[in-house]
């Protein structure tokens, strides 16, 4: 196959490739003490699985977009070094969507392979997750609902990024770390964790509440210093915590499970105001 | 054992932990047009495997923190549900540092057992990267050493995330989105992509490039809007890019590959200034 047929086969799986790249929420929304129910964008998360060849490689959160799914795949493959170069690439085969997001399937040329023992450098992390399953239904199934919780008065939650931030250590030395911090629905730090990956941060700071056997955190509220994805919503029901509030905005799959599990979900926290995008009946002033 | 003896257990693996949450570097520190060379610090960043009872669950690219090893490993296998309860943990035994960073072995009291099935549900993703091997080491043999390239102005290089953040068509609806923009020495956006993932957007950017012929990328820029991780620059070292410029801060990890591979690490990038990690003798007016 030569470049032009190549050309074509690639562009041939990207027009039939469907998604939004965002989809339209509800929310509430509270701007200098006033509430109003608006219609919201929040970006799209759906799993992706890349294949090659047929053979899984990876499953990874990503945000569907017409004809992206296969520029992924590719741009994946050739930065993680497993292919040397796309013209081995004969076709790039969009594999449906269902429960689980889709699937792109690479398939070589006749001749041509991956690079040798590629399968022994892959191993999971926190932000693939469970999104091989039906994500939000397994997470549902595994966390249940969470319980009605405490409510959170409005001033409190407003206050907790600025407490968050207060906290941080390392950050104001390399500008560089999320944060993740626990905190009592009267807006105490129980505990706070940074790390360069976000998911991280929120593994370190459930994990160091385990150890002060505080599981489950029924109580608690997580707040995080940068956006809402699946996997921190997950994280927060699997140990039980009803209310996440984040700073900065949600995905449509992390509103989906707040909603699902009967979760509080916060975005765009900040001093003038904030979003809920789930369960507003946790916030005293609102509900 | 009792929750006492458990509560030590975990404390003594965590007392024995080492690593630095921030490492300092040199930096070239433009700002008003001004340049001066200072020692500044980034964020550490460095892979950790989670093992459960000596058994490989994942890799991730973590900030070292004393004690924190122990409570990440534990927070992730309770937010995957891998673990049903902390009670059932033994040990958590810290298991050496190294090239790779080290590993952490999570031990089960007799008789525990993590969920069944739980391998099914773990894939790598793109965060995870090669970070399972030595991984600077892996990535500049893997990449080589970047093309001396092109260099770029000083007044080029400022514009550049005021037009990727022009081009960004989802973010202005959802405030969600990472996006990740190739842009040739003259500023000239070539592809920009969009996505929850950061890593996906650099992943799309660059496959939609290889679609288009383009690679090698020995005469681009890469310029993300958020933050310039480990990945980001090994994936740009595999296209060949020997320019990325980040919005936000680096890792340490970050840092050490650009300067290996021999390319230009930018970060801080604001309208005021912005500061060079890496290959500073690429831009026009510093060097």
């Amino acid at each position: 196959m030569d470049d032009a047929d190549r050309a074509f086969a690639i562009a041939e799986a990207a027009s039939r490739a469907g998604g939004r790249p965002a989809e339209r929420v509800a929310v509430l929304r509270a701007r200098d003490g006033r509430i109003e129910r608006v219609s919201d964008a929040v970006a799209a998360e759906e799993p992706l699985e890349i294949r090659l060849d047929g053979e899984r490689v990876a499953v990874t959160m990503r945000t569907p977009a017409p004809g992206e799914d296969a520029e992924l795949a590719l741009g994946f493959l050739l930065g993680e070094g497993i292919l040397g170069d796309a013209a081995e690439v004969a076709r790039v085969v969009e594999c449906g969507g269902g429960a689980d997001g889709g699937a792109v399937d690479v398939r070589l040329r006749a001749g041509a392979s991956p690079a040798a023992g590629w399968q022994r450098n892959f191993y999971a992390t926190s932000s693939c997750g469970i999104c091989g399953k039906a994500s939000v239904d397994a997470v549902r199934v595994a966390a249940g609902t969470v319980a009605p919780g405490p409510s959170l008065e409005a001033g409190i939650l407003l206050g907790l990024p600025e407490r968050l931030r207060r906290a941080q250590r390392v950050f104001d030395r390399t500008g560089g770390l999320h944060a993740a911090g626990v905190f009592s629905p009267r807006g105490e730090l129980i505990v706070m964790r940074e790390d360069v990956g976000r998911h991280n941060a929120v593994d370190k700071a459930i994990g160091r509440a385990a150890m002060d056997d505080l599981m489950p955190l029924q109580e608690a509220v997580l707040q995080v210093s940068g956006r809402a994805s699946f996997e921190i919503v997950q994280k927060a029901a699997m140990a039980g915590i009803p209310i996440v509030a984040a700073v900065s905005a949600p995905s449509s799959l992390a509103v989906e499970l707040a909603a699902d599990s009967g979760m509080t979900l916060v975005g765009f926290l900040r001093r003038e105001g904030y979003n809920v995008y789930a369960g507003a009946e946790r916030i005293d002033g609102l509900a």
